[in-house]
């Protein structure tokens, strides 16, 4: 029945007002983060793919954290400051939406995982050839539970919609359930709202009577159905999990699918917006937060953890590799383990193999850092930058204080703690020499022996 | 039927004789760690919080292992010095019980799940008004495989308890099962038990038969229900691996349930004794060794290894930060990357964040370690102590040779070795003049390379 | 019917030409590593405990990759240029094998999971005393989907082989399917392959219909069944992702069943050729390379990753040890946090247990090797050995500039840059002395706060 795809301007209205009790926070239930990114920011980059007129966020408490999260994202704010139901909630947006005339969805901020097809799915059956009142989101739970079931003829036209409680054996039996989401015209939304009692058990106004309420003027409402995970809900930390899992899950899959191994895919974890390339090979325990991108052929050792960082074509990193932000590594250059880099730049072909920090550095291309290497770059006020050249040779359990710069080609000795700049192709060398007294060691194992025997 | 709890003193038989063979291991089955804990401990804990006024551990081989064990905790271990049968086992409790005038729990140091409420349920039902001669804990397993069933009326009292090879199909169709576990009077327990024989196929004497015993008597007995999960035994260590993921899953639901988030709960291994506050944030890989607690807003990053560490409200650990017994971090303090701590204080808001060790140290507030610091606290007999006054710098890669003190607000230069003891404000520096050889990088290069091809 | 073990001769053919669109990949598929070695390879190893005569890979694309792959073990590769189907591919190994008067296997190169025993067991199955034309390896999958399907008598005789699209609905419900892979005669299989027609929807040639070629002739076939695991294909990096899975899970058990504890077996990751003790502890989070040796009583902590090592009776290994190729721990030795040990022997009872890289070093027994150390043994052209003596004790950040020799007994102070021998006993200092600027850090701070504002 969708007999072409709606041009109608498009305003979302996302329910915040929820107490999360549940979760034991002091952080919004919304911006509790999925794939280290807030599950509202989840929706609405969701929401953003359908180019809407508007965004009206409902909140209770929390207000403030909310709008400071959505801001960057334009979407507006307002503040339901008494909870009296849904259909209360999304009244809250009436002022802020005027006569809004087109098309109206309803979302949840902890209903995260809605994507855009759904959503385009459910405005343009709001417009199919049979005009419905409304479009309701339903699903089919393995568990149907206390859910409201709909009841609907074999072209998804809603016959009934009623909650648990209400429903008689035979429609509990309907295991065709309402998800809460739907889609309205804006000049219906609004007169049906106002239309709604709440002459209910909690004294709440529920928005899906606006269903019966259109039904009852001759307009049925119609449902489309989505698969139970889509519409997972996150009221406890437990359920927070229970999404990131699915949502990990989908995009492991999706790695592989795209030409990723995962040696044990269940030991990765992407960011929302990490991207990996072609026979890019991930071994087990990786996180991955936000910011990442992996060129083609690259291979992610165990237990590395990388964010904010760019790995370029057939690098090497890890195990134990720390990449924070900043760090970018080009083409075949290796990070090895226990080494943590961040606002650097390792050039092509560049190593650093062992036990380093690479702080606010330029690294040139086939550089070799020795182990135990440590950019000196914050004097406890400010940061400084280390630039060293292409082909230099760092030796082993250097400190470079920053600023300085080391030239092309040049050498560092071994344990040099390097303040001033090293010309190309020299040898800096800072080091004491090497002293030597002789039968000491003995004489001490002795006196502590009889210290520790006394 | 619960009619008052029971007010008897109790007494604890724990059968830990079984040979273990499966565990192919010179440690005894019941001292295998389950979440830190050897398992008998984790059983021998519920059953402290009955204040029992006797436990005691039968023991067959290994009994030097597992008297030191439960040494700590009070309990006695008899020795059963031939394994005839669970009834003989329970007979050798009988000289050190003496004429034990109260309640006797039978447990199993294998089954080591059973919790204090369900003990404390058998023992209730066993002062029901029905009186009954002893109270069985059954269960019902998904597979009831060869185990001994029971049938019982409604109320729960036994009319017959069979071994599976002895059942009849209809009484092999009753899917309750006998966990082998038992609530009993002292006074009946010995005398019935003296009356158990062992003819039957493996000539043992089995415990379950004290049960038809009464019955014959005209005395009937009870069983009450658990779970499967609770009895579940362990005789292999796949059997132990399975226990402790049971346990953890439920440890991890908790967890989240009090208000913390672990974005991937299957892959955080907490010990029996950690304290987890709200609002803390635990990422995915992360492993608790026994005696740590985290206090609230705390964020403990991947790979992180904690043990007998105190993490403060606020803090950051990790990720790849290993808190070892001692370390104490204060409020808001942070532990980054490749860091290590063992008795060691780290003063509200300081910070340690790269390759570090601090062991055997005091750390002021506000004091920052840089990156690469050593507390050299032993020199291979004595371990001596380093202090950092609050606000102090340590440049990085500096090696701090203890004892020593560096003062509040010092700073110490970068590679520094420090042997003595640095005065508040002041700068050291344990440094030799940098040198530089011009052209030298190049000449090696260049001998080194006709030295390959050569 | 297995009567006696067949002792002719053995030939495999193993198809490995199909081009693995899916897996997206430059390497062969059935070069993707399973366990640390590609998957070709685990099932010619399988092969080769049968002491085949011949073993013939047929290979389309990639077949340098394959070639270079399979040298090693005496594997011949034959060329297939043009994919025309099953029959097409083994007849190419016609010329190779010859009039190979023999047992022929034929295998799939992506599905390696399947056992000597199973092979075995066709082969036997091929000389029974009914003397089937071919043996043909059946399973039942849970979800028999579009598999062609096999119509057997109760004696395992095939009466049909049906591709599922031509298959009846009776047909269909049969849930004895088809793995693809055959024993048959040498003398048989060409003859039977040249009279294979592609009058089908594909115009392929299909190896299954030999099986009714050889019935028209009035020689039954026969059918061995094995499990769904064993049968396992690999077509994209998901299904590589569960068959590796499958692997792990099966050598964790076997693990765990020779008397090792794995706290998480799930996290535990073996290579193909890993050898595990009794009584040696893993926990969670171990990555095992190829090429590695655990003995008895060892414990290999958290996040450990291990390649091409051995490590002692009573060793401890980790967390966060990562043991490289050639990494040699002698009886009770110690490697702790952010240690790396590469082409390094740690004598007996010897510790180097934080924040270190041992490459290229022998350590001798009882040896303690301060936090920070560093093996200096490249640079940047050639390696350099360190010897350690017995004894001999390394202070914090010491770097030891290979080649280099430090004695028995002998004490390296720390933060050293040892350059030159150290004999045995003595006391090595490289050390500049400690100066003091008072108030220097002060004014310092004073100026840069000034700044901050400024």
């Amino acid at each position: 029945m969708n007999d072409k795809p709606s041009a109608a301007p498009i305003a979302a209205i996302v329910l915040a007002a929820g107490k999360g009790t549940r979760m034991k926070s002091d952080l919004h239930k919304v911006l509790h983060p999925l794939a280290g990114r807030p599950m509202l920011l989840h929706l609405l980059d969701n929401v953003a793919a359908l180019a809407p007129a508007r965004t009206v966020v409902v909140v209770g408490a929390g207000r403030a954290q909310v709008e400071a999260a959505v801001a960057p994202l334009g979407a507006e704010v307002v503040h339901q400051t008494e909870q009296l139901g849904t259909a209360h909630a999304v009244r809250q947006a009436e002022t802020a939406l005027g006569g809004f005339a087109g098309d109206v969805l309803v979302l949840y901020g902890d209903v995260p995982l809605i994507g855009t097809a759904t959503m385009r799915e459910m405005l343009d059956r709001l417009h199919a050839a049979d005009r419905p009142a409304a479009v309701v989101l339903g699903f089919r739970p393995l568990d149907p539970a206390a859910y409201g079931r709909i009841v609907a003829g074999p072209d998804g036209r809603i016959v009934k919609m009623v909650e648990y409680k209400d429903a008689t054996p035979e429609e509990r039996a309907v295991n065709l359930c309402n998800s809460g989401l739907m889609a309205v015209r804006g000049e219906d939304l609004f007169a049906l709202l106002a239309r709604v009692g709440n002459d209910n058990a909690a004294g709440e106004f529920y928005l899906p009577d606006i269903v019966m309420l259109a039904a009852a003027d001759g307009r049925a409402s119609a449902v489309i159905e989505t698969g139970e995970a889509e519409v997972a809900g996150v009221n406890s930390r437990a359920e927070l999990a229970t999404v990131e899992r699915a949502w990990q899950d989908r995009r492991r899959a999706e790695a592989m699918a795209d030409g990723a191994t995962l040696i044990a895919p269940e030991t990765v974890w992407f960011a929302y917006d990490t991207k990996v390339g072609r026979d890019v090979t991930i071994e087990p325990n990786v996180v991955f937060g936000p910011g990442v991108t992996i060129a083609d052929g690259a291979i992610i050792h165990a237990f590395s953890h990388l964010e904010g960082a760019s790995v370029g074509a057939g690098c090497s990193v890890g195990p134990y590799a720390r990449l924070r932000p900043g760090a970018v590594m080009e083409a075949k250059s290796r990070v090895g383990n226990f080494v943590e880099m961040k606002k650097a730049v390792l050039g092509e072909r560049a190593k650093a193999n062992h036990l380093t920090y690479l702080g606010d550095a330029e690294i040139g291309a086939g550089a070799n850092i020795g182990a135990g290497t440590i950019t000196c770059n914050y004097d406890g006020f400010f940061k400084y930058k280390t630039k060293i050249g292409a082909g230099a040779f760092i030796g082993s359990n250097s400190a470079l204080v920053a600023p300085v710069t080391i030239g092309d080609g040049a050498i560092v000795g071994a344990g040099s703690v390097v303040t001033r700049e090293v010309s190309a192709d020299a040898l800096a060398l800072v080091r004491p020499a090497q002293e030597e007294k002789p039968g000491w060691a003995a004489r001490f194992r002795e006196k502590m022996i009889a210290r520790k025997k006394g």
